[in-house]
């Protein structure tokens, strides 16, 4: 009996033993990514070049092209196995060389406002696009006025709230004015719109986006652009003083036909399970009014630092790791339905894949779309993260290029900053490297190469 | 039996039920403090105009005079019911009219550095100092070369470290060095000190600081500078190439007589305990080079906020609540030290104070200060912070204003917000309005004006 509680306390105390040398290797491990992340990282370098020597990076455009070139060279000279570009037909709608609006207040007295097209919006007719607006914060306001909206623009001022700290919350109660404005207002015979621009700041930016026709025909399609907070806030305040002004808008942007472009894909082998994928994404496209430094080109090189990483603290993955720059994420998700389909065909098993789309900012954790199970072992590795202040581990939809790979069985992350600042970035331009924080992409870079670690050491 | 069940059952549901719509109250209110913060507040117009109509407010500057008449006047303008000023005498140092730092790397070839004097610092001669220069990263460093010392400008040269994701603890194991050097390196019979700033990014701005000649006699005192993080990988680089190069260090600044200033004070009287105190305090003076938005514009804002949000969702506190903007946290915490010795002998009883003085950021969470049943219980907290995305709830030393009033008995809690930005701002032209977001200020402001009606709600 002795004996027995001898080697029962002995085998305890090995296994017990063991058990804290593998956490302290590990924090050990992690520790050191986020050192070499943040003193001889490579992140701020290649979003300088990203977006200094390339800039904004459209489906479909000639930096685009660049983009791709620069990204699978780099990715190459990282000695990765395998490097390889997926072709993918993509959209190619072009800005024009002009955008312009004002206010007409009474006849011949007009102020100018700040405008953009929104992506993939047609242009105006050449001499411009001179109508009354009808005000509306919504689609349900919309309908109540249908009988007021034909021939004129509709002026969609529906604000992001800033009452919630999440500010991707907040676009997403606002985006569809945005996406879907043009289709509805066009359908009760309007001639144009103008939409508020997602931004919780006020000033004088204009905001693009991705904005859709539906079904509708060619015929029936209205020019639909995106007007500063500011301009939105003066339009408003003008037409609470007269609601018969003017609103003039002219924009030659252009749909051309669709081209060919690329996803760029970098591999290193798993040593033990090759078939058993882990995705490391973000999208190599951006819009192209700044040049893409939050969005996404920040995911673009905080991806590329994963396997760099990696290889700087000499672990060989178990899983295959998988390097995914998506293409046409902005304006068709091209890029990503494309990837996931040929993995269908080649029968591809992705355990995990996490993405990094939500600007260059402080890490505060995670949003994991799991089973249950999965879910509260990843919650548990948050004691790994604590010593770098990343705390938020919450359940919740992937809505990414990765969430196309969503099955019963994987996870998908979605890495998340801290948002209050994103907005008043994206999509426009102010969206450039100099409003990018070099320790706070490090950081990112470092909890995005961590959550890859800790995936495969532990088989998650 | 069963008649005793169903009381106890009553019973056990009536105190649920009670503790439920308790908590929800709770949650309420903080939320509609931050909702107020957010959509209603009145700390970023204040900054502004701090930062921008004011500007840096060093101790004894007129800019401080005004910082002090104005925040009173605000103060009074909230319906406190009580707004004073506390005489202070502080120290009074200029910056004088010019600052031009060069090295010669040959005979007549040289380039220009970017420094500024540390404050505090005495005036180089009129025509300047020249001389040879010698380099180290440390006081042990120092020691060692002391007898190469002589006639020489002692370079200070040792870096934050950029490994630490607490950028405080970076600073605090390197700003030695500007504190101490001049007074170190002159008893080894150095005839200046240049320190690196203490700044993580690579630039231009040398930051200032304050810094002590101990207790070395007038004549034994010797000029210190500040040269920018670039200028010291330059000058460090030069030396590399040739240890006789010259350094040519020019300023005229000056201390001065002490003068009067003044802490202001404003309260509301506690409806059930006016005589336990809690504070809210920050720092109203400045450095001169920016207009100190950051340090501690954010802070001054933030606390004149908790009173405005309490008023606004109508809570009376039961205890004191005390506002207190502290004058000369800078360069001598004389403020800080009046404050307490006159608390002293009137014998208050300060049962909590909180401080800002991080800069306006993210809100990360909270250092806390207080005995571990105290810290215990404000931990469980954390839950009303949750939904902010606010999760740091440590307990460590408090190091500003509000340290002095430590006891056994009170607690004594450091905002503490997102580090990552801070010290590229701090000290230097950097921190000014425009680097403020206005979000990151809003969500400090309602995160201090939670934590004191949580402190008051529960009586802690």
């Amino acid at each position: 009996m002795l004996l027995n509680n001898t080697i029962y306390f002995t085998l305890f105390f090995l296994s017990f033993a063991k058990m804290l040398v593998s956490q302290s290797d590990v924090e050990n491990k992690i520790k050191i990514l986020f050192e070499q992340s943040l003193t001889d990282g490579k992140s701020y370098n290649w979003l300088d070049h990203l977006s200094n020597k390339i800039g904004g990076r459209l489906s479909g455009s000639l930096n685009s092209q660049r983009a791709i070139e620069w990204s699978k060279n780099e990715l190459e000279n990282l000695g990765l196995d395998k490097v390889y570009l997926q072709p993918v037909m993509v959209p190619k709608w072009i800005r024009g060389t002009f955008e312009y609006a004002n206010i007409e207040t009474s006849p011949g007295n007009t102020i100018n406002v700040p405008v953009c097209a929104l992506g993939g919006s047609i242009s105006t007719p050449i001499s411009g696009l001179r109508a009354n607006v009808i005000e509306v914060k919504s689609f349900d306001e919309l309908v109540k006025v249908k009988n007021e909206v034909e021939g004129k623009i509709v002026f969609f001022n529906k604000a992001m709230r800033a009452d919630l700290v999440n500010t991707f919350q907040a676009y997403s109660e606002a985006v569809n004015q945005r996406v879907q404005g043009a289709e509805i207002a066009a359908k009760f015979g309007a001639v144009g719109v103008i939409v508020r621009s997602l931004n919780l700041k006020l000033d004088d930016q204009p905001h693009t986006g991705a904005m859709s026709y539906g079904t509708l025909p060619l015929s029936k399609r209205i020019p639909a652009a995106s007007i500063s907070t500011n301009g939105a806030e003066l339009l408003s305040s003008m037409l609470s003083l007269n609601k018969n002004l003017k609103f003039y808008l002219k924009q030659n942007c252009k749909n051309l036909p669709e081209v060919k472009s690329y996803n760029v894909i970098g591999e290193i082998i798993g040593s033990t399970h090759p078939d058993e994928i882990m995705v490391v994404g973000a999208h190599l496209d951006s819009w192209d009014l700044g040049d893409g430094a939050h969005d996404d080109g920040a995911g673009v090189v905080q991806s590329m630092e994963v396997p760099r990483l990696l290889k700087k603290i000499n672990y060989k993955p178990k899983r295959t790791l998988r390097i995914i720059l998506f293409m046409n994420e902005e304006n068709g998700k091209r890029g990503a339905i494309r990837y996931y389909e040929e993995s269908k065909i080649k029968k591809e098993n992705h355990v995990f894949a996490i993405e990094s789309d939500a600007g260059g900012f402080t890490p505060r954790g995670f949003n994991i779309d799991s089973n249950e199970e999965k879910f509260l072992i990843i919650e548990k590795w948050s004691i790994y993260f604590k010593p770098y202040f990343i705390n938020y581990f919450e359940k919740g939809e992937s809505a990414g290029d990765i969430s196309f790979l969503k099955n019963k069985n994987n996870v998908l992350v979605d890495f998340k900053p801290d948002s209050q600042r994103y907005f008043e970035y994206h999509h426009s331009e102010n969206d450039i490297f100099s409003s990018i924080n070099k320790r706070e992409l490090e950081l990112g870079a470092a909890s995005m190469a961590s959550m890859i670690y800790l995936v495969d050491y532990f088989k998650l």
